[in-house]
């Protein structure tokens, strides 16, 4: 045997981290709660205890995202994870999509759909702005796609696509109506059922107030029937609903070990959804977001999405003239211990993002982060 | 507005799970230092005491595979999208690639590969036996493969595949060597550079002690240039090493968010394997391991793979005539709180399956499931 190589061997010291208030696009901080519930000790991802588990998970899950979708399940990935498990599971070779690109996500699914071998059809939009029904229309008419992927909450901009009559739209031409609900899961209202959707993912580190680490996906009957027709196998095995769907279905069918203990978390972080409810917790962020509107305003900043379309769990803040923007987020982590993030992309510069989701969108941290931005600016 | 429909708001209780002892081929229990670490405050996917805790991740990782791979990182999801970015990152669409197939990992190789293209050429071998170096070099120069993918440590039955030589010969025919480390890294002697190998995949909740929710990978130089060289992009946007790997090297650019608390735990894992040693650590495995097997030898049962080749981590236990197998994982679990797993695919009903990983390879677990097995056989 050869003699063992120390190189890597560095020294470390016990884990701490400076206590930051995540007031960014996400992660934003989870829950206490949730935090304990991550360290409980393990049972397998067979044991009748979590079993018990997962099916909590998944009707907790249901209920935030106001489905009766029998696949509601959390992916063994992040929320990026999810968003390339509905892109696969529902994309073949071939296929017309379009996709509606008004922000940095839009363009991760136009890459993940390319990747799939979809025929993509981008319906392009300013960042920051959503497009109308006309324009969707007009889209699906012209390109016949089999799924239509819309950003409901752009986390790189704060805009919400409203979906009215979409869902009808796409029933008239066959096509799935696919959305990402990664920064509006557990903080802006969203109805999938009575919305007519068809796929959705999410994140955990956003509204819900859990670490990243799990994707939550849902598939209606109509993608659970695509799925099912597919003429060729998902090019992606992790993500291969047929197969994971067997483990979170009745026939608990192995495919891979579960993340258990973030498993803990996310049920948590669920709980604390369902003991708050999901009207309550949606005016609370909706009261918070408009407390931090009006301080903005009166501080003189403006913000960069228009009120009618403005998410209230993320929030963009124009930059004003011959202000650095990175500066001043760096002195709001050096002096407060903020997280303030900026813009992506076409907003790169010219925008911060303030999220304020799930256990964040608390009155104290906004009054906290405008006082403070007052200093710094 | 719609109104909220209840239905799916289940009451729960606060997350009670019993005391389990994960003897099973995983997940084993965590280490309690583990489990505390998960629960920490967070920080910023981007915040520098992030990056200053990916960089302590990734260098520990290279000690406990014996690497100096620039590109190693735990990818964002179980051991099971480790083993796919593998594959997805050094296959392309027509390469010819060999696969050693002993037993459920390898068949699960097959199945990826041939998603990913590839034309595959199978080597197979009873379940629990191993490839010898013969076979291995007659296979490869009749299928001049691109990629040779061999299970070093095969969960599903227990048994090591040397690989002596094999590096040498994957060289001459300009081909990759890819292993399944996932029950042997942080129990089982390995040394990837000095071995030669091009890229490996592994899981946490083996004998690393974490719990189950990262994936190991390391590329070597060879597979680097591989990537590089590709004619196409890798079909898989989340496991795109490409992307990942610049999230994790010096540029630092956002790709998804990390698993910010399943990376705090990775590290204490990591940590514990370098202040034990590698060395006191295999030897540790190796000997209670030795204790379990004298143990099962004097109860008269016997061990299903070759001791030559058999993993200290992983015992096959053979199921004596007219025991029914499942009947007594059943009842360990319920009188003892044991987790013991019974076989996969060929060796369903005819294995028991022990792991004796990190933290749980300890002689008062040997002694506790000798006597236990022998109270309910």
């Amino acid at each position: 045997m050869p003699s063992v190589n120390n190189t890597h061997r560095i020294p470390t010291t016990d884990l701490d981290t400076p206590p930051r208030l995540l007031l960014g696009p996400g992660p934003s901080n989870a829950h206490p709660r949730v935090l304990r519930a991550l360290s409980n000790r393990q049972v397998g991802h067979l044991d009748p205890a979590f079993l018990a588990i997962m099916g909590e998970v998944q009707e907790l899950l249901r209920y935030a995202w106001q489905t009766d979708n029998p696949v509601t399940v959390p992916v063994s990935g992040t929320g990026s994870a999810a968003m390339e498990a509905a892109v696969a599971n529902t994309v073949e070779r071939g296929d017309s999509v379009v996709i509606g690109v008004n922000g940095y996500f839009g363009e991760r699914l136009v890459d993940m759909a390319t990747r799939y071998g979809a025929e993509v059809h981008r319906l392009d939009r300013a960042w920051g702005e959503a497009f109308s029904f006309d324009e969707i229309s007009e889209a699906v008419e012209r390109h016949k796609p089999r799924v239509l992927l819309l950003v409901h909450a752009e986390t790189s901009t704060g805009a919400r696509q409203p979906l009215e009559g979409v869902s009808e739209l796409c029933r008239e031409h066959d096509c799935l109506l696919l959305i990402d609900t990664v920064t509006s899961l557990g903080g802006v209202p969203l109805f999938l059922d009575e919305w007519g959707v068809d796929v959705a993912y999410s994140g955990t580190q956003k509204c819900l107030s859990c670490p990243p680490g799990l994707g939550p996906l849902t598939l209606g009957p109509r993608a659970v029937e695509r799925l099912a027709a597919r003429k060729t196998k998902v090019p992606n095995w992790y993500l291969d609903m047929s197969l994971v769907g067997q483990y979170w279905g009745k026939e608990r069918t192995y495919h891979h070990t579960a993340p258990i203990n973030m498993n803990y978390g996310l049920r948590e972080a669920l709980r604390l959804v369902a003991e708050e409810g999901l009207e309550a917790r949606w005016e609370r962020h909706a009261r918070n977001a408009r407390l931090l509107w009006d301080g903005l305003g009166e501080m003189g900043l403006a913000c960069h999405v228009d009120e009618a379309i403005r998410l209230p769990s993320l929030t963009t803040i124009r930059v004003p003239d011959g202000v650095d923007a990175a500066a001043v987020s760096r002195e709001l982590m050096a002096r407060y211990n903020i997280e303030m993030a900026g813009g992506l992309g076409e907003l790169k510069g010219k925008v911060w993002r303030v999220g304020l989701m799930g256990f964040n969108s608390r009155e104290e941290n906004v009054r906290l982060l405008l006082s403070a931005l007052a200093e710094v600016l």
